[in-house]
């Protein structure tokens, strides 16, 4: 599968801010004082908007869980074996992980994608297999893929939403899995914002300090080796993954369909930062699940203008974030469309003079 | 119904920290890196700990909303008419408020408790009628409640958590609705934390700054009528309510059948506050589910030792917090319970010795 050209980024119309004060005052007529309920009105007055719809609904949500492993894992990244990263695909495919867990506890589909795992992965109905390559190359000494291969993921990327959207679903939960991937997260958001590593590197899978400090020197090698780079396909050619590259094309895609996309942790968020290099305007159709645990993940949520509903310590990644903060999108779409009003349930307002 | 001995206190036995070891050891099992749940782990050995096993279980969760009516409205204290707490009693009996929705998204019961309302409430499946009075005396001129009616109090809500747990239940989650309470909170949060009355008193249902300055005065001119309170009942006399009294001998009787307590805002947890000044140990069986928008909750939350789960901006009262947190609640005991080991899904753990 060769892209001779490169993919070419679907169009991503801005989101038309004109409904939102009438999905305000929708709100406001709802049988509790103005405001009460804080932040899950902010949401849903963005959920209307994304849908263009004072009826926003939810419709077969789905976690996509990309997969993917790093040569740059050769170095000592993660105090991980990398055989885990195969290893955790058949727990996500046997339904032992934790976001099968939060997955299942909320009835959402979940789908695993190989999007570059090493070794060879079995059939599975939850699985696709679309393997761009087994790994990327180790960024220490060599671009981790080439251009091709990123408008590969890219494009492969876009046509799993596309194919999901055309089957009935309007909001993708984003998760991830790869030894290794915390660093070509970091890598991508010390390139892309412009920040030491120093500020983007943290613990990953669960390094101490010593390991954190090592982390960085290696990843401080991995920066020296390649030219700056502040453009977003240049950046995933240097550093990876085949995962993070999917989810940014999976991402612009989803935006392009007027589609919600629930972000999670540090490595989606590297994917999101990418996609929104290519085009801002899929931010709009962003909601922030949560801030994790992870050092770098609160500076790159900001740096995105996220405001995350959750703040957990999480620092799992697979969409166990995103799954999580789900009730509470269902919740924002439920109070928009089930809760009575003023009139309908003959409840008197405030006194327009207090007393 | 006169009560002419003092209620006595159920006898609540601290919690064994013994299990926490082996708890963690469970967690630290599964699938993910250690602590990677973050503040889910923290929670799951909580609820263990509560429960006294290392598979805890959440049973019959119910959402109890105490309701009542306050004598210090006529004082203007709120925005709203004092009427709205019947008329948002016949709203939860319709389903139509913000508690009906999230508890029906979550498949929480809901038993909305007429602690004591001024109307006159039909008979529903759904409403306790166990008015203490209709509704308590104006605190600006005489205490709110007869010391044999805080015990009337008190008892009636340890008598419906009883039966609760008698049906099966093994967790409440508090919410309440009475127009004027938030002042009734803010009384007994200045009394027994010997705080100012200016940091404890907030928006309310929808105060703007004047309208808090002037609250805030006419509770100055409250509690000047009063002695110092420090003791618990006698600052429940003094200011009431009783949906805040039922709510504090509830949670007394929760604790002492070692059911979990789902704490919701700023008035559940003045009732915690009262609760856990007649009985420390039931600050054991709290799981503090959000900081609101009210200005006094957070100082009030850390007063008592709790990390909220959520901090949205809420400031509904209802238990809509707690609702809103009941899924991360799930979520604990699910991935404790669920979750695959290392051993049982043949995934690597980290490498003993790092490269």
């Amino acid at each position: 599968m060769i892209a001779s050209t490169p993919w070419p980024l679907p169009k991503i119309v801005a989101p038309d801010a004109n409904l939102d004060r009438e999905l305000q005052t929708r709100i406001d007529r709802k049988t509790k004082p103005v405001g009460a309920l804080g932040r899950l009105e902010q949401l849903a007055v963005r959920l209307g908007r994304i849908q263009g719809t004072l009826f926003p609904r939810l419709q077969g949500p789905t976690v996509l869980v990309f997969v993917g492993d790093h040569g740059l894992a050769a170095e000592g990244v993660s105090p991980y074996p990398q055989s885990v990263t195969a290893q955790m695909v058949h727990n996500f495919l046997g339904g032992g992980a934790a976001i099968n867990v939060f997955a299942r506890q909320h009835g959402l589909s979940l789908e695993v994608i190989d999007a570059g795992v090493i070794e060879d992965l079995p059939a599975h109905p939850r699985l696709r297999s679309i393997k761009v390559r087994r790994g990327t190359r180790n960024a220490l000494h060599q671009p981790a893929l080439t251009a091709d291969e990123v408008d590969q993921c890219l494009a492969a990327g876009a046509r799993i939403v596309a194919e999901l959207n055309i089957t009935g679903t309007n909001v993708v939960l984003f998760g991830e899995m790869g030894i290794g991937n915390t660093s070509a997260a970091a890598l991508l958001m010390s390139s892309l914002l412009g920040l030491p590593l120093s500020a983007c590197v943290g613990r990953g899978a669960g390094h101490d300090d010593a390991g954190v400090t090592r982390k960085c020197a290696i990843l401080e090698l991995v920066q020296s080796r390649h030219h700056v780079l502040r453009e977003p396909r240049a950046a995933l050619a240097a550093y990876g993954g085949c995962e993070i590259a999917m989810m940014a094309g999976a991402m612009l895609e989803a935006a392009s369909r007027r589609m919600i996309i629930v972000n999670d942790g540090f490595i989606v968020t590297s994917a999101l930062l990418v996609a929104s290099r290519l085009c801002p305007a899929v931010l709009d159709y962003v909601v922030f699940s949560h801030v994790s645990g992870e050092a770098g993940h609160g500076h790159l949520v900001e740096a995105l203008g996220g405001e995350p509903l959750l703040n957990l310590g999480l620092r799992l990644g697979e969409g166990t974030g995103a799954a999580l903060a789900w009730p509470l999108i269902q919740a924002a779409v439920n109070f928009l469309n089930e809760m009575a009003t003023f009139e309908s349930a003959g409840v008197s307002e405030r006194s327009a003079v207090q007393v």
